[in-house]
């Protein structure tokens, strides 16, 4: 019946936002005007929470201030905690996705939607994700919980609990730039639906909830573990090739390449596939490096990926560390979750800041003038 | 930068739909091509839940099968309810959206995402949602659970596990005509937030969580509640004009008015003032009413109003059959909940039907090309 049809709302422009600025043609990345490049190389995801809730990058003193305030944040309550033993075997996200909403039962000012006491909810909820995600991973693994280490940092800490293993230098790395490079990415879906509940002026716990309903969907998240997976089970080099030409035979979808917006390699991709290498060779295990490599050699000489701009996504090549890492395949998102939060947070903030209800329309094709006819005479 | 800005999404069509269609400008009301003072006139939530999710109104058999169905799956699991005495103290909303993503664990197919799968999560739901209410209501009045009774309607459930007497036919007409007229109205916030943690392929319980959260803020739900205490402070019809005269005075927002897509009298808000007369005298307690049909012959002659269009909502005249029944305040937005949820599950397994991730863009107002300057020689 219209013909302004924007199906999924591809390039439609909902709002103003100075939190993330993505050019898809020319593969740049901004995180509140910083290049995403000089982020990745200089910064950590500490500061990057800072930069996005704040507005600017902070200074030494208030970097440390913040990290204490971070750090002093994140034990569970117990009562919490007990609750999710109850549901310790529910997939990763989906008691992610009940535990925020259950915080928010333990914050007096859960529905207060002031400026300052988001800001401290935003904080309290980056703090507390990383200890949900593996205090619930620990307890479906039945392996006694560790407590958060206030000397480490987010990225190490989040790895202490998770294996109770103090991370080395390099593992550490990883985890930081995943967060670094993952924190903010304009209006993804999981970050519309932050915004949409955000513009009925709920609360941000509620706006989280949506975040993290929305990023589990496969075709948000998910891509990770796919890239994990099939690295597995192309299992060497040598195999990639037979790989790629029975999946182009069977049409079947090769995880972590393309993307709605980027044209050109996605900035962030670039970033991990360098880190990869780097940590492949740090670890001496070179395998799953190759493997990518290869498939990313082979990808971008076919016609088909070449017209239609496809190339490797920020779900390709972490399945490198992450497979190194013995990360187990369905965290990913999770982990996802832990660096996006940040980004969520400043989109919730914003969106409530100069708010106007989001409420499109929708195309309606159905039946019309249907005539009620009583229950006793339908057929 | 962008000049194709639709903020609010105001008139951007997302995607077609043949479930509910609302032409604002002539004030018409679809459910699946069937007009809205029909259903209000002879059908029944039961009715209309199978309508909105099988495509077409049941027969005889039909329908006494759903009602069986939906009478069968209104226990809540013991465990469930055993987290919920943990958070009795919450908000009735935010009660409610930990209750519907603590049920996800309860459920072995929750990630099951095949349409027959979600058509029975979504009868689950609606079936629980008046329970889980009711059950939080009770639990925070420290009052003892009053379990489900097979032998009623929905609606007649519902009232009688949150008051525990059985409701008179009025009462019972009055919840019922409630339902029906609030079970679904096309794209807006909360079944839009449905929608979009829909399009990434998540599941049901993520989706309705989303919407939940997303009715909760005050500009979606909330006005109902704003009226009943705007009538309560009135006191009686004598002190219409002068507290409208004090409002207008204070620039005060007169709430349950107005509608982003009405630009006439919303043919729900109808429906409701119909029946609220009636109710009214029926119950032979005129004082509620009167008020709001006061405020409505002063306000619809308002320059202001006039020339916005601006109507009594769907929010308004329920205010007097809530009173009436002394609903508690806090629980108009559940009670929406108890019925759009059947609308939330319509759209959740449309929206995966012909799916289209959405994904908007933003216009990026901020900074660009700033340096990144080393933290030590930051001021």
């Amino acid at each position: 019946m219209d013909e302004k049809l924007a199906k999924g709302l591809e390039g439609v422009v909902v709002a103003e936002s100075t939190i993330g600025f993505i050019d898809g043609i020319t593969g740049r990345l901004l995180y509140r005007g910083y290049n995403i490049h000089d982020l990745a190389l200089h910064s950590n995801f500490e500061e990057i929470c800072f930069l996005l809730l704040f507005e600017k990058l902070p200074n030494k003193k208030e970097l440390d201030a913040f990290k204490k305030q971070l750090i002093s944040k994140r034990k569970l309550p117990l009562q919490l905690i007990k609750m999710l033993k109850v549901f310790s075997n529910a997939p990763p996200m989906d008691a992610l996705r009940s535990c925020v909403s259950l915080l928010s039962h333990f914050d007096a000012k859960a529905n207060d939607n002031s400026r300052e006491a988001n800001m401290k909810k935003a904080i309290d909820l980056i703090a507390k994700f990383p200890t949900i995600v593996a205090f619930h991973h620990r307890l479906r693994k039945k392996q006694k919980l560790i407590q958060p280490n206030s000397k480490l940092s987010h990225a190490a800490n989040f790895l202490f609990m998770l294996s109770g293993k103090l991370p080395d230098k390099w593992d550490e790395k990883a985890m930081d730039l995943d967060f670094v490079l993952t924190a903010e990415h304009g209006f993804n879906a999981s970050t519309f639906a932050v915004r949409v509940t955000a513009s009925t002026l709920s609360d941000i716990y509620s706006g989280v909830v949506s975040g993290i309903g929305t990023l589990k969907g496969p075709l948000h998240g998910g891509a990770r573990s796919g890239t994990m997976r099939m690295l597995r089970k192309i299992g060497s080099v040598e195999n990639v090739d037979a790989y790629l030409k029975q999946a182009f035979e069977r049409k079947e979808k090769i995880m972590g390449w393309g993307h709605r917006v980027y044209k050109v390699m996605d900035p962030r991709a670039i970033e991990f596939k360098k880190f990869a290498r780097e940590f492949s060779e740090a670890k001496r295990d070179t395998a799953w490096i190759e493997m990518l490599e290869r498939i990313e050699q082979v990808l971008r000489q076919e016609q088909y990926f070449i017209e239609r701009n496809l190339f490797p996504n920020v779900d390709f090549y972490p399945a490198v560390t992450y497979n190194l890492m013995k990360i187990p395949d369905d965290l990913s998102d999770s982990i996802f979750a832990i660096a996006r939060i940040s980004g969520w947070s400043a989109h919730f903030i914003e969106q409530q800041h100069d708010n106007r209800l989001i409420r499109p329309r929708e195309d309606y094709e159905g039946k019309d003038h249907l005539l009620y006819i009583p229950i006793g005479e339908r057929k």
